[in-house]
């Protein structure tokens, strides 16, 4: 086939039949198709789309550019949860060991943190000792044993997609419906899932910042679980403000303990439970996502939750005992807290912003050879619509770099707004998205 | 400069700054600009298109990536033209010539055939021994002894636009007006002109196949060459048929050779009459474009013109006995005639198609690294409205390569549609277009 040519098809409008699709990342992968090419043809992706039936070949080639695990081995209906990024996004790190306390197997391959998102990987690598990098065995015999698993993407899953996710990031084309579709499906359905539950994140903080391209992207991506078997559930819930208060790496393990031992971070907990709810449904061990919700309350009530992250935990290598005293962990060198301008509420966070700057204190990567620094963060102490008074501290900056750390205490003060009520906050669960389309979310939590 | 931001605010229609224009361009030549950014940001180009100031700032970014002929030293105002490209376009070929011999000189840098266009270089060394690679002290020497010089581009000219353009033609980015317009312009202001005259093809056969595309293509060359301080003029010209009866590289040669000495076909002679009047006017031979043509037409009649093309053929090395004796060229293995498949006139001519062909038959080349065949080509013995019965020789097809002869010759005969007449074919030349704007082009040529 001659690429120019293909290249020409989509820049046109053209579809792309699935022997194009499938020339086009054969000889990408063998290095026939060079990066300029392959560039010039995604920026024409970029302006033009996919269809739905080029986006599902691209995602199924791209999952047999590699190995795909088998764990029909292991007794259970295995689930696994994706989220688009956010900022002060723990929810795995709660979600995994809970849903798997109901019985649910979670197979769970995450990913790091890049720009202005965390990385679950980053988060789990601040407990010491801790292994992301199990084997593809290892990974099969801890699943089996715990009944989760926590590793970070092998380089034998979906390689064309991490060869052409690396040149994406550096040719301004990351930012695509079927591209970032075939990106995450690619490697979710590589892994082993029978099922999946999306949190596809929007407004200030999410990759979508606008409600219509998240829920475009939702549907892509449900419809694309769908076509390949595994029935998937998409939720679209809200960027406008971090989730939970930490942002950071240990600091989120920290309050994903303090979760998982009961504590009530509103946000955090609803997006938490409502995604375990819809797995533990998708596990087979509810009828609803709202009883399934009931058995992740009891998780975490009973303690069974927190229990089994400390197994998994152990499992992997990592030490338990700073989780269970967390004032045994190195404390930053420096700390400053940022307070309140005005008498009133919160009203706005720029948590883009705010990310980014977590990433500047070194809890993040702006580009991906820097290096994380573990306690570096920021701790929210007041969220959207609460009251605040003229002085009262409302977060806190804690790092080890002196060189950056004032300026960006500085910076944070300016992405909080305080004043008047300006009306209230979106609910963090828009909707749902699933095989039959979106519906409002509207079931409240009972805390 | 972060190169991911620049292609990510040309994706998002935003305006390069001069100063990020200066650092792409400069990058990109020293090798710190990876071609895989270089063809996602020409993909956003194609896609957004460049402001009036872009535009001219990406030209004059690409004209001093290289030397910059100074001609100032050679009396006279030097002109030259410039085509966008066609099938049997061997305008340059009796143009140069004509227009030198009306005391204008004629620096005039050509291309080689790509795609279904032909190339005058090519055209040119079919000659034999003619030489296209002076050095630019040999082309300064030859333009102040002959009047004309006809030359390949020098390595030295434009070297950010031989590569970048090398780039565009296998990442589909070509067909970009502000790109096309950079390319061109650039190469035309190194060569040390003073005015420029040029041939925007529309139709079928050209790059620019609808008449507002090669309407916004003559604006933006206009304004560019206007803003560098070279007055610049240009003509739409139809490329609904082949210009003339000859197709190829030796029988464009003897077709010229023919109209230099005399012989009418009318709408090659029409364009290159009309060109030569702006450029002697341009030249400051004449108030104004027809009284220009009317010393073309006399330069033609007088002989000067033939005169001018022969000293100029000897000087650069080439045989003129065949030029003057054409039976003495080798004749092609195989010839074949296509016969008028009905009664009535030409209705419509594939001419796109029919540069293709002609250049499977060796004429020209489908890519870069094609052997040009000299003898192969196609005469057409017909042209739009004129009066076929069926049965008649419509045209006739020459080649050498028994492999794909045959082939051609079937395709060529369904690219050739005769029947009972369609209207009245447009005029050759539809528009003038200056600093001024655009106007019809009416006047009449008298032969």
């Amino acid at each position: 086939m001659n690429p120019v040519e293909l290249i020409r098809k989509k820049r046109n409008g053209g579809e792309l039949t699935p022997d194009e699709l499938r020339w086009i990342i054969t000889a990408y992968v063998q290095d026939r198709l060079p990066d300029y090419q392959m560039s010039a043809l995604l920026m024409a992706v970029f302006f033009r789309g996919m269809t739905d039936t080029e986006t599902s070949t691209f995602t199924d080639l791209m999952l047999h550019s590699g190995a795909v695990i088998d764990l029909s081995g292991i007794p259970g209906i295995k689930v696994d949860k994706h989220s688009t990024g956010g900022v002060g996004d723990k929810v795995s790190l709660i979600l995994a060991p809970m849903v798997a306390a109901c019985g649910v197997p979670v197979p769970m391959i995450s990913g790091r943190g890049l720009g202005h998102t965390g990385g679950t990987l980053d988060k789990l690598e601040s407990i010491p000792g801790f292994r992301t990098d199990l084997s593809v065995e290892e990974y099969k015999k801890v699943i089996a044993e715990v009944g989760m698993v926590l590793i970070g993407q092998t380089k034998d899953v979906a390689p064309a997609d991490r060869r052409m996710y690396a040149l994406r990031d550096v040719t301004g084309t990351v930012e695509s419906i079927p591209l970032i579709s075939g990106s995450i499906m690619s490697k979710k359905l590589a892994e082993g899932i029978d099922a999946l539950v999306l949190d596809v994140k929007t407004g200030d903080g999410a990759f979508m910042q606008s409600d219509a391209d998240a829920e475009a992207l939702a549907s892509t991506l449900v419809r694309i679980g769908t076509m390949a078997g595994k029935t998937t559930v998409a939720f679209l819930t809200s960027m406008d403000q971090p989730l939970g208060m930490a942002i950071g790496n240990w600091v989120e393990v920290v309050e994903s303990v303090e979760c998982l031992r009961g504590k009530k971070v509103p946000d955090l907990m609803e997006v938490t439970l409502v995604l375990g709810g819809a797995m533990v449904m998708l596990g087979g061990k509810a009828r609803s996502i709202e009883e399934g919700m009931a058995l992740c309350q009891s998780a975490i009530w009973s303690g069974r939750a927190y229990e089994k992250f400390l197994e998994g935990v152990r499992r992997q290598g990592g030490a338990t005992d700073v989780l269970e005293q967390p004032d045994r962990y190195p404390a930053p060198r420096f700390v400053e807290e940022i307070l309140s301008p005005a008498d009133g509420v919160v009203t706005h966070f720029q948590t883009r912003r705010i990310g980014v700057l977590a990433a500047e204190l070194g809890a993040g990567r702006l580009r991906s050879d820097d290096v994380i620094e573990p306690k570096a963060g920021i701790m929210l102490l007041k969220k959207l619509g609460d009251p605040v008074r003229r002085g009262e501290p409302i977060a806190r900056v804690m790092g080890d770099r002196e060189g950056s750390f004032h300026r960006v205490a500085g910076d944070l003060a300016r992405c909080i707004r305080c004043g008047p009520p300006e009306g209230t906050p979106r609910p963090t669960i828009g909707a749902v998205v699933d095989a039959n389309g979106k519906r409002p979310w509207t079931t409240p939590i009972v805390h």
